[in-house]
């Protein structure tokens, strides 16, 4: 099959390459992202019958695994919370779990996440292993099931048993994958194609696949004799990707990045985060939609039909809306502007930004909490706004800690200069990342002093900080043209 | 000022150049996304101070307007249906409306996403343009919201004025943003920057955008005295798109990808679709982990407190997400193979593209409507499962005319040569887009006949699918190799 199949490419190629002046023709109304995105070579490659570039796959991909990993910010937000019952033992009882299950599935899903790079060694596929990537999927989809079980009976054993299936079956699909395309080296990066132990490669790349599978294994055992042990194993896989295997040769596997000198892409990393906040800013659209929209009958009885001024009670919580959604994007456009000046993202940058984005995913529970709770107690108002400022405060201390950490030896060979100690941006990359943090944290203090008006506090502050974004900017655009001309 | 970045751009490319050595010893472990993503030059060009590639911020939004778009799906989706009420009253009454939103939403977001080409002009941001841009992305999600109050109060002239209000401000924004781009050359296209007579492109891109909103203008001025006219006229809106501006002389605006010979971006159409599979895949397991997770406490009530019992009584719901999540799996495989051979987009192909991912995110309501209505009556599960068939039809019919669309003229322009008429791939790809077609119409005719049986039809379906899928695959390898031999 294998041979006949390179006699369609090469038939193909020969077409193409008649072709090729026609194309050229027209190359000049192509736009520059294709310009980006492929190379004419890479193009007459990629029509191979049979095979085809990984690139859009591991795309795809990240999209549904960022989505995954932040749509179960959704159950917990939308636990219902009834006026008269308090807070207090509402997000002690029943949010608890909910939010515990969140950041598992935020957790577990990153880890798959970074476990996917397979795909950046696998640079082409077929058929079949694009079906396998979707079954991958699919099983990484369950995962937030099985939490939900394993949160809800804690000591049952099923819960575990199910998850960690789960992982191992995740696990033997990708060492299939793997086994699938060293079989077939035409699928491979270029450099591990013309390498010729490429045996050390799959090793490698098994060794670090199946730590996971592994363990799992070992909690899965553990869960019939000692079930809080299986817990501490699972936790552990969370932090797995970002141990590093001390006893590699670098030299043995320079183009496989899982690295120490490379460990994650930046571009994927880039690409997870945006689905991250894309998810975010929708889920907030989402129930303005479904909950603010008078019906027609309610709207006749108390408004006397006047559709405006049932609107016009809904007032605050639109403002609640432009301010979560401000807070999500600047929040976006500050990881924008640190990750523009990031060259090569290292483990514990990959750590702290995917901490960073569990923050970010748990907005939605704040923009909830904001809005709903002007309806309950007054100490519990005050608490459902404290939380919220330690979730925009979260998300901003580990996107300035990121910074913090990319920094460490001089930030050589992680940063760009401009932002580097000494750097012209520096001072205000580091207003920038600062700015999220500090307000939230002076809107918790203003809180403990002011607790009447503990909503206000907290709408004023998502409202003012764009303005203060923008009054920065030209502050320090202002000093700096003052620094220069003395 | 611009003088002051000049010399700062200046002082930085000289570091840039003396780190270049350096890095070009790390060259060799780069992936080859960033291959892909970015050439060296690119990347010190990246690195100007205040400005910055746009192509980040073209995928977050991206990535933004296609999970709004989807989203939508939701609220018709989460409908409260009693047990013992009539699907036909529910269909009808209540679904009616819902669904109006979200096929116009999705439509509408479309354009939207259509119109957002302007940063594939605009290469290069600065800060201004990233919060110009963001603003855009807040009033864009504002508009299912305006689209609720649409449906819900149709003869009232708040909710047509508050969505021409919102697309006028959009457009206002996006032509701020344009002005103020071509105010900067630097930040354009490297043709545009380079070519004389930049206002040609100006005026072409401002004419273009603006059009939506003087549409809507229209509309809301309809809406005083003849609301059904402004009804019209915004379905004429969700069509601008694919109508060509005939009087354009092609020579002239050669840069600008609004145009005949390539109206869309085929990168585009690859990202917006992904995001609508990739949220719909996830909505889907959003089901799941919030109805099937049972609570401790029934469980000891009803099941003697035995959890395998109590997941055995979901058994058919896991059944229905298996094969939903196929089913949107491989709708997605067949798309990724019909664009991996499209080599640029038409606007019909567009829009045809638009109705099968209008279709596919419609999906999670079948996934509801299959496994949820096994409690309702007879007659209703038939419809329901057949309301479920249309919507598999759809999706693939659709797909099926994107392609059909693509081999008109011969697909010389459109199409690489192994899937065009003659090709070697041509039949297989054929059999792989009407597929679901055509299993989905045998699926709802047979529920005609065996009504009893409808819903395990539907299961059957959708996991008998991936195996025929398999076995067609197979099959179209051995007839090949056959033909080859005789």
């Amino acid at each position: 099959m294998d041979r006949q199949e390179g006699d369609d490419h090469a038939a193909e190629e020969e077409q193409h390459v008649g072709e090729h002046a026609e194309e050229e023709l027209d190359a000049f109304a192509v736009s520059t992202e294709s310009l980006l995105a492929a190379s004419d070579d890479v193009e007459v490659e990629e029509a191979h019958g049979g095979t085809q570039s990984s690139h859009r796959l591991l795309a795809y991909s990240d999209a549904l695994l960022s989505i995954i990993a932040t749509v179960m910010i959704l159950p917990v937000a939308h636990t219902k919370m009834e006026a008269d019952e308090e807070l207090d033992d509402n997000l002690q009882l029943l949010l608890g779990t909910k939010v515990a299950v969140y950041l598992m599935t935020f957790l577990i899903v990153t880890v798959a996440w970074a476990a996917h790079i397979l795909f950046q060694v696998i640079v082409r596929i077929d058929d079949t292993l694009a079906l396998l990537n979707l079954a991958c999927m699919m099983l990484i989809t369950l995962l937030p099931y099985t939490f939900s079980l394993m949160a809800n009976f804690p000591a049952h054993v099923l819960g575990i048993l199910l998850f960690c299936g789960c992982v191992m079956v995740i696990g033997l699909i990708q060492s299939v994958i793997v086994l699938y395309a060293f079989g077939r080296p035409f699928l491979l990066q270029h450099q591990i194609q013309s390498c010729e132990d490429r045996s050390v490669y799959r090793h490698h790349i098994l060794k670090v696949l199946l730590r996971v599978p592994v363990m799992c294994l070992l909690a899965a055992v553990c869960s019939f004799f000692c079930y809080q042990l299986s817990y501490v194993l699972l936790a552990l896989v969370i932090f797995l990707p970002y141990i590093s295997p001390a006893e590699e040769d670098p030299e043995q596997v320079m183009f496989y990045t899982f690295l120490p000198s490379e460990p994650l892409s930046k571009e994927r990393v880039e690409a997870f985060s945006d689905g991250v906040y894309a998810i975010v800013a929708t889920l907030l659209i989402l129930d303005i939609s479904e909950d603010n929209v008078p019906d027609p009958a309610s709207v006749q009885q108390h408004f006397n039909g006047s559709l405006v001024a049932a609107l016009r009670s809904y007032g605050s919580e639109y403002l609640a809306y432009l301010g979560s959604f401000a807070t999500v994007g600047l929040l976006w456009f500050a990881h924008h502007s640190l990750f523009l000046q990031v060259s090569r993202a290292t483990r514990a940058m990959g750590l702290l930004n995917t901490l960073s984005l569990a923050f970010v995913g748990g907005l939605p529970l704040a923009f909830r909490l904001t809005h709903e709770l002007p309806l309950a107690a007054l100490r519990d108002e005050r608490r459902a706004v404290q939380a919220s400022c330690v979730l925009v405060f979260g998300a901003g201390v580990f996107q300035l800690a990121t910074w913090v950490a990319a920094l460490q030896g001089g930030g050589r060979r992680t940063l760009r200069p401009a932002v580097r100690y000494g750097g012209p941006e520096h001072v205000f990359m580091l207003a920038k990342l600062a700015l999220y943090p500090a307000v939230a944290l002076a809107a918790f203090l203003l809180t403990c002093v002011l607790s009447r008006f503990s909503v206000t506090i907290f709408h004023l502050m998502e409202i003012a900080t764009p303005l203060a974004f923008l009054l920065l900017r030209l502050m320090v655009r202002f000093a700096s043209a003052l620094l220069k001309h003395l």
